[in-house]
């Protein structure tokens, strides 16, 4: 059952009590408590606003932070999952798009404060975030989100590298704040999902690339697709231009900041649990310039992948039905794991 | 005596120990010995190699770092000061440039590693730095610089403007980092010397700026300029599209990160002895981007000063003769006090 309590901390959504135009009154989603992700049959259906669409969920896939909420990095309670291709079945104010396979930006803005108003939506003060804060995920039979977020999936597209949009388009992120030339020499520090569509998504570049790989399984993904790997003890000091910290711990910090040249540029990507110790003098000496990245716009990643530019498919690892997540989320947590996907309906 | 533990310090420079072509063969100057600062009469005159000249040095400034190293920032030993105005007194490969009043860029780079062959000589691995590393400074009545170091200062720019024009490059280095635009709110945090040449630097930008004060003679200093201040707990938070930190203190960070907007810019330039801690993964949430910032060409500093867009003189708050060099540091170090000089020559 979900409390009033859970309704509260999701309050941008109430779920709907009754049976929905599909005929359903209940679905069928992984819960999550804090650090105990159980699955359930007993939720109701999220209702969609007047601007939203409800979504039936294909694919969804099992990302490092949805390990870190069931590790407990922040106080979680609620359906997870961010990463999902789906079919709108209910869209009120665009019902010539019920039918459509779609993917879905997740950060939800308020559209009202300064961050919205000036198109930031991305970093509303207020935003809700599919699976992650405010608003129920995709780990689950149905969801709902803002049509606007909404993008659709072209036919060359199928479900298996459409689930990797959201990720991509983090990865291409990167390349929204920042230019990176083909002479650069360029270091990723992490083959883990992350990193590997980091990698993936650089190649186009023609930078000189190297990913720091910790699992030979890893690797071996990397250099079939012609990328060079280092491991952490080879990492030559000062040599990078641009150092891409995707390695999830905090002591990766460490590792780029010897890695990067003065004047060089060094790009955070991970969120783990825990800070890291920063010489600011040492940053100002060497005119280091340190960039957060997080999320990114669709429609480049789908792009990409249409193109057929990027295959993010070899990453995938294992496929588990909905019923089995728990099992799913223990195969993620796995040391080296790349992706890990949830058959929701097909 | 200088000893020859001294000259393996300064690996660079040799002194000269007979009579230079001016007649003199010692000089009086400051000398620390990491924390104690003494003046002395007994150096040697620096030796300028082929493609250097000597100068003698007019106005020499007292700057953060040199307080610094007075503090034991770093181990130190030698003659300090980097920011002087002077005139060249040998110059062996362009004797035409005796006579010129100069004012000198500070970092002098091996000329071959691969930071100088990218045009990158302030970030040389091996350089020397004026004052600072590896080479004598300018409290002292002769330096030596390379010559292509040295640029000429026009008429009118007076000796006490021209004293300005390394911190002066250092606060213009932000604005070649990083393009401010008249729509932007940008808060410096710190109004002390290097925050006043900042903050009056960002004054052409037409941007929304406002200076954290903590000293009522910084703050009137700043608002007779038509600069707005406020105090630390006054700050609004995320609310500044750039900070730039010039506090000169690991608290400083803090007050940064509270006041800038998601996807905004802290620009660092205060360098203290310690570390900072940082949580990584929220400027990865926030897209923050952190840009260290340290000195800055000198070429567009003294055309300010010689158009009269920037006028640092206000800031001058007491003049020593160089024989009273410690007592011009125990003033300079005192709480709020800006820019004190030492007069060398005349």
């Amino acid at each position: 059952m979900v409390s009033s309590e859970d309704r509260d901390r999701f309050g941008s959504i109430t779920m709907q009590q009754s049976t929905s135009a599909n005929g359903f009154s209940k679905m069928k989603a992984l819960w999550l408590d804090n650090s105990r992700l159980v699955l359930r049959d007993d939720l109701p259906m999220p209702k969609s606003g007047p601007e939203e669409a409800l979504v039936a969920v294909r694919l969804a896939g099992i990302c490092g932070t949805d390990l870190a909420l069931a590790n407990g990095y922040y106080p979680f309670r609620g359906i997870p999952g961010h990463e999902f291709v789906g079919k709108i079945v209910q869209a009120a104010a665009a019902p010539e798009r019920v039918g459509q396979r779609v993917v879905g930006e997740i950060n939800i803005g308020c559209g009202r404060c300064r961050a919205c108003l000036a198109g930031r939506e991305r970093h509303c003060e207020n935003r809700n975030v599919l699976g992650i804060r405010g608003r129920h995920g995709a780990f689950a039979e149905f969801l709902a989100l803002p049509l606007k977020n909404l993008a659709p999936v072209p036919l060359a597209v199928d479900d298996e590298a459409a689930v990797f949009v959201e990720p991509l388009a983090a990865a291409l992120q990167i390349q929204s704040q920042l230019t990176i030339s083909s002479d650069e020499r360029v270091l990723v520090i992490g083959a883990g999902r992350l990193g590997q569509l980091i990698a993936r998504s650089l190649q186009a570049t023609g930078c000189r690339l190297q990913v720091v790989a910790r699992h030979l399984t890893q690797r071996r993904l990397l250099e079939r697709s012609g990328i060079g790997c280092l491991g952490e003890s080879e990492v030559p000091a000062g040599a990078y231009d641009v150092v891409i910290e995707a390695g999830g711990d905090p002591g990766c910090w460490k590792l780029a900041r010897q890695a990067v040249r003065a004047q060089g540029v060094i790009v955070l990507k991970s969120t783990y649990r825990g800070s890291v110790r920063v010489d600011a003098s040492a940053l100002v000496a060497d005119e280091i310039t340190v960039i957060g990245s997080r999320c990114g716009p669709f429609a480049p990643a789908v792009k990409r992948l249409a193109e057929g530019q990027i295959d993010p498919r070899p990453l995938i690892e294992a496929r588990y039905p909905l019923a089995e997540g728990p099992a799913a989320f223990a195969h993620a947590a796995r040391p080296g794991v790349l992706k890990v996907l949830l058959r929701v309906t097909s």
